[in-house]
């Protein structure tokens, strides 16, 4: 069978798109050891003869011309490998403990570029206190890639998922959304501490982080708490310089989502503004039976949330 | 700074090694996690808070046209890209639980090729009874790759390095050498049933898996054991059609090679054959303060091991 082209007249990768594949392709895998969430989740969580709290792990990987430029610089890609995979750490309220570095380079590639990659790395790594604990090399006559494999350790009471969020839960979102492929990509700081202390002091019913935009990470959270979601786009937190398109068709900008009962909304919203003085908290809406988008200034804000996807 | 080419005037990966890349790349790396083992070693290896057994981490990657060619079905793919890492457990004395998979796919690949794929990984997780708990893709226009993680535990007094080699141990193989490349690299069998029996009944000072060849991983265990070896090169167990050549200077044996106690030789080899009748175990030679390599049949037979790498 050949891997490629349309010799055989079969079904392409681009004819399908990521949420389909992983769905249709991981369906079937064995989940046994699963102790919340599922394939799709922002981080594998499992229990494990032992030890008193869940396992966590989340595998990541960062694509020149995908995720990164080609000039960039080592020190930003590396950075960025680093931080992506903990951003899903934030997003189950997990603390990482550990990280391996799976590095694919063409052999001609500069030596000083790859030390400027691990000082990100490294950087981004001690930030959370993360330890490198192993690392490996391939050569490719392709693109860069860094895979980053992060393991560490949540609570079981304190572990969160996409899935738990419930009717009527308020949904929020930390720091301002949109324009982040302008540079926050490449420097962002992942919200764990903050998700921690959520997870510290509430309950949490379902989070995850704005990888792919909100207007498809939205509809992701929504689905996997088997709900709707009713939003006014027009109360959404901008970063400098964003739309509301922005805001929701774009992707990168490693906040946290989260749905809480809004018995807790005002215990909240002051707790946060005394521990998190410089990052704003905004509610955008609220998980519902059926979704609702309203907005004024938007045409067509349907289409800007991907519901099939 | 560009990250390609010849302008910046600076060394290139090709011209340095693997070996040297990693020691120098990953020299100050964060280890204070690391319980046994350092970085270079099979896997990564750390105590954790509420854990009794230690943790083992292993990623892994296969890329087009490096570790397979690209006719190979994907189902030989998956199988490869599974049991790479499990074979580093059995060089640690670990067992896996569970898997995650990065597979980084240019979007033109055929769906049906994915799942082949799938099903190859997902064979070989379930001979070892490990769990496939998550999966991410992202595109590239450059070769594929399948990147592995795997996690599982191994008992504080049973986790085997590559450092631990005394001074007079015996050196041993499993299985034959060479060839590997021919077929034995899509359908090999990592050594975990051997390796976790010989950590139940044998103290192994020190033990890695045969992935890059006698002649190179050889000098590898010697020199994290701070020692030299000697061996006699007509003694290798060979593969149907291998030279003394192919069993030292190929690679994707993953047989185990490990250093025993000259007391514990003839327990090990009447124990071995009584439970293992179907694969050979081969003492091939001694860790020596000095190294030494007898054959009268190979000529230059220093050339083969890789001392300085």
């Amino acid at each position: 069978m050949s891997a490629r082209g349309s010799d055989s007249g079969g079904i392409r990768l681009d004819q399908l798109g990521e949420d389909r594949l992983l769905r249709d392709i991981l369906h079937g895998i064995s989940t046994k050891a699963v102790a919340g969430g599922a394939a799709g989740d922002d981080c594998a969580v499992m229990k494990s003869q032992g030890c008193s709290k869940l396992l966590v792990l989340k595998t990541d990987c960062v694509v020149e011309r995908v995720h990164f430029s080609r000039g960039t610089n080592g020190s930003a890609v590396g950075w960025k490998a680093m931080m992506r995979p903990l951003s899903d750490f934030a997003a189950t309220s997990a603390v990482p403990e550990v990280a391996l570095i799976t590095l694919i380079v063409p052999e001609q590639l500069q030596v000083s570029w790859v030390k400027e990659l691990y000082r990100g790395l490294r950087r981004a790594a001690d930030r959370f206190k993360v330890s490198i604990v192993g690392g490996e090399t391939s050569s490719t006559r392709g693109p860069i890639v860094v895979s980053t494999s992060v393991a560490g350790f949540v609570e079981p009471d304190r572990a969160v998922s996409r899935c738990g969020g419930r009717a009527g839960d308020e949904l929020f979102v930390t720091g301002r959304l949109g324009c982040a492929l302008k540079k926050k990509h490449l420097n962002f700081i992942p919200r764990i501490h903050e998700s921690r202390w959520l997870t510290e002091n509430f309950l949490i019913h379902a989070m995850m982080d704005l990888s792919d935009g909100l207007g498809t990470d939205l509809p992701r959270l929504a689905r996997a708490s088997k709900l709707g979601f009713k939003i006014n786009v027009e109360k959404l937190p901008l970063a400098r310089g964003a739309t509301i398109t922005n805001a929701i068709s774009e992707g990168e900008d490693y906040e946290l989502l989260f749905a809480i009962s809004p018995r807790d909304r005002r215990r909240l919203q002051q707790g946060w503004r005394k521990k998190f003085p410089n990052l704003p908290l905004t509610r955008i809406g609220l998980l519902n039976p059926k979704s609702t988008i309203e907005n004024r200034k938007l045409r067509g804000g349907y289409v800007h949330f991907q519901q099939s996807s």
